[in-house]
């Protein structure tokens, strides 16, 4: 197993490993020495396969432990849910020495983590992502959230957990389609800070080596959310692909996941940026190779004026400047700032217009 | 108008004085200066005094003014009006560099402010109190929260405001039943940490003069905040005649008022403390002899039994810890760790059993 340590204000390790779902209940000892109580958030998907291991290791180390299934699927990230996970942890009495614990995918991490950021103004959080997405991206940094009808990730919290434990060995379970949803974010990784491990999927392809790969995409986001925890500047550049990912996934109605829309969002930025001198050629081919070998989609058929109202509704929109993160060179990104005008324009080089 | 500076981790300014609401626009202006929008967040009852002079000293300033008015009173502190607010926020196109202002009581300020702390992840928020318990107490220090059906203020966040702006002459439409709950809190401060404070109200009664003691309140509760952010230690003091004021007001299901019921539990406190030879004697008459010139409660007509399961679900609860706060003398105060069973017999003795 390794760890490696996540510098925020307060600081935390993500332990990586095969079969290391069963320490669960020692590390909640070691690192919130306090808790008597552990409440597990999962969803109905991963519950079968990993809440029974989760639970008997928490009891194995002395702890209550009590557990709370949300319905799979992005649409449990609601209001409702939400207010239901709050009257769990109220119903069965935690209080705010014990811990919240999300075991699956992005949906059970976002939500179990905004709970544990504001259920008695905040609790202790461990994280153990279940899903490859989850894994090197969203349990990773304390970003946590729920939809609004507005929007995704509209409310939520900047709240650290206190551990992160990745058992790489419940990706086995993982349906083809959500690992390769995972794999966006994966190439995402090698395009903004390194070359290696670019090349290393671009020659795997989905066979990559699971664990130091996923060591190299903590590390890298580890040392970019030590920089700048509440995404006011060098974090930004963990968007790559994701303004206009997200505009296409919204325009979909999220028919496209958000892997697919992140690899489109990547195809679109350096294809822009190659029109505009910014990118050079032979990165933006490399992406375009590298998304296609992982299968993942490289374009849209849409208009840029059917995306461009949601790009206007961005959250990271601040008054009137959208943040542009632009590849020039694989490893090597820049952030660019740019009107809502100049943004329209880029999208347009991106939908090939 | 006086200033009293607020050393948190994101430190900001209590501005006190008479007819400084007209002042907010300069405010935001100065303390948020790439703000382009404000939304007013208040309630029924103070949208007719005081929310037009709030939008004109917005709009005057250059910025955008939106606003949203809760139902007056604690119900509105639920999930159904917080997901209101807060796609009202989305659909007015808030942004991250824009600003939520609580203007109104505690309701207004615990609401707004946790809606500001959440909403992308946290926007700046500017709380304008205009009762005498929130200016005194809620609107500084940062705790926001909402209610569950299990308990009030069981939700919420830590997120200290950007200023706080209190004009007393808002005072003036203050209700004189809701005047008087503040003062349990006035009262608290001087217990706690200012026989000055004490002695000047026991002389003047409900006539004290405004400012001054307002400015001590704040002066004595940023000392606290400052040291202990996160409730950690010595801002447990301010929960003083809250552990059992809390269930007393629990118990009677709301219908007896905040002040009411901390007023209640202080006066328990100080009854159960002289019992156990902690309180002085003549502090707990002085305590007792304060609270009547207030025209406050200082018992109920129950028993300690029909109280003690309430006290069992105090949210500062951890594991099987409560933290009684018991006076010594007036203006110093201990911090008392108690077993759940030591506190039934301090409830016992509260009520005189």
């Amino acid at each position: 197993m390794s760890t490696i340590r996540i510098d925020t204000t307060t600081p935390y390790e993500v332990m990586i490993g095969s079969g290391i779902l069963k320490d669960l209940g020692e590390v909640i000892r070691r690192e919130i020495p306090k808790a008597e109580s552990a409440a597990v958030v999962t969803d109905t998907n991963v519950s079968g396969y990993y809440l029974q291991t989760a639970l008997d290791s928490l009891n194995a180390a002395g702890l209550r432990a009590v557990s709370f299934e949300l319905p799979a699927g992005e649409q449990s990230k609601n209001f409702a849910v939400y207010e239901e996970v709050l009257s769990f942890l109220a119903q069965e009495k935690i209080t705010r020495s014990d811990a919240v614990i999300a075991l699956g995918g992005g949906v059970a991490g976002d939500l179990a983590g905004f709970a544990a950021a504001t259920y008695l103004r905040g609790i202790a959080c461990v994280q153990v992502p279940t899903s490859l997405l989850a894994m090197v991206d969203s349990s990773v940094g304390g970003k946590t959230a729920i939809d609004l009808p507005e929007g995704k990730n509209l409310v939520g919290a900047f709240y650290q957990p206190r551990a992160v434990l990745c058992d790489v060995k419940t990706l086995d379970t993982l349906p083809e389609d959500v690992f390769r949803d995972g794999c966006a974010e994966v190439i995402k990784y090698g395009i903004l800070s390194s070359p290696e491990l670019f090349m290393h999927l671009t020659k795997n392809g989905r066979g990559f080596d699971r664990i130091s790969v996923i060591e190299e995409c903590v590390r890298i986001k580890a040392d970019v959310v030590a920089e700048d925890e509440r995404d006011n500047g060098v974090r930004q550049t963990l968007n790559l692909g994701h303004t206009f990912g997200h505009a296409v996934e919204a325009e979909s109605d999220y028919e496209l996941s958000h892997g697919q829309a992140v690899a489109v969002g990547m195809a679109m930025i350096v294809r822009a940026g190659s029109r505009f001198g910014i990118t050079g050629e032979s990165c933006r081919d490399r992406v375009l190779e590298c998304l296609k070998i992982f299968g993942l989609p490289v374009s849209v058929d849409k208009q840029a004026s059917e995306l461009l109202p949601y790009v206007m509704k961005d959250k990271k929109r601040r008054g009137s400047q959208i943040s542009l993160i632009v590849p020039k060179d694989i490893g090597d990104c820049v952030i660019m700032p740019a009107s809502l005008e100049e943004a329209g324009v880029w999208l347009k080089a991106g939908c090939g217009e």
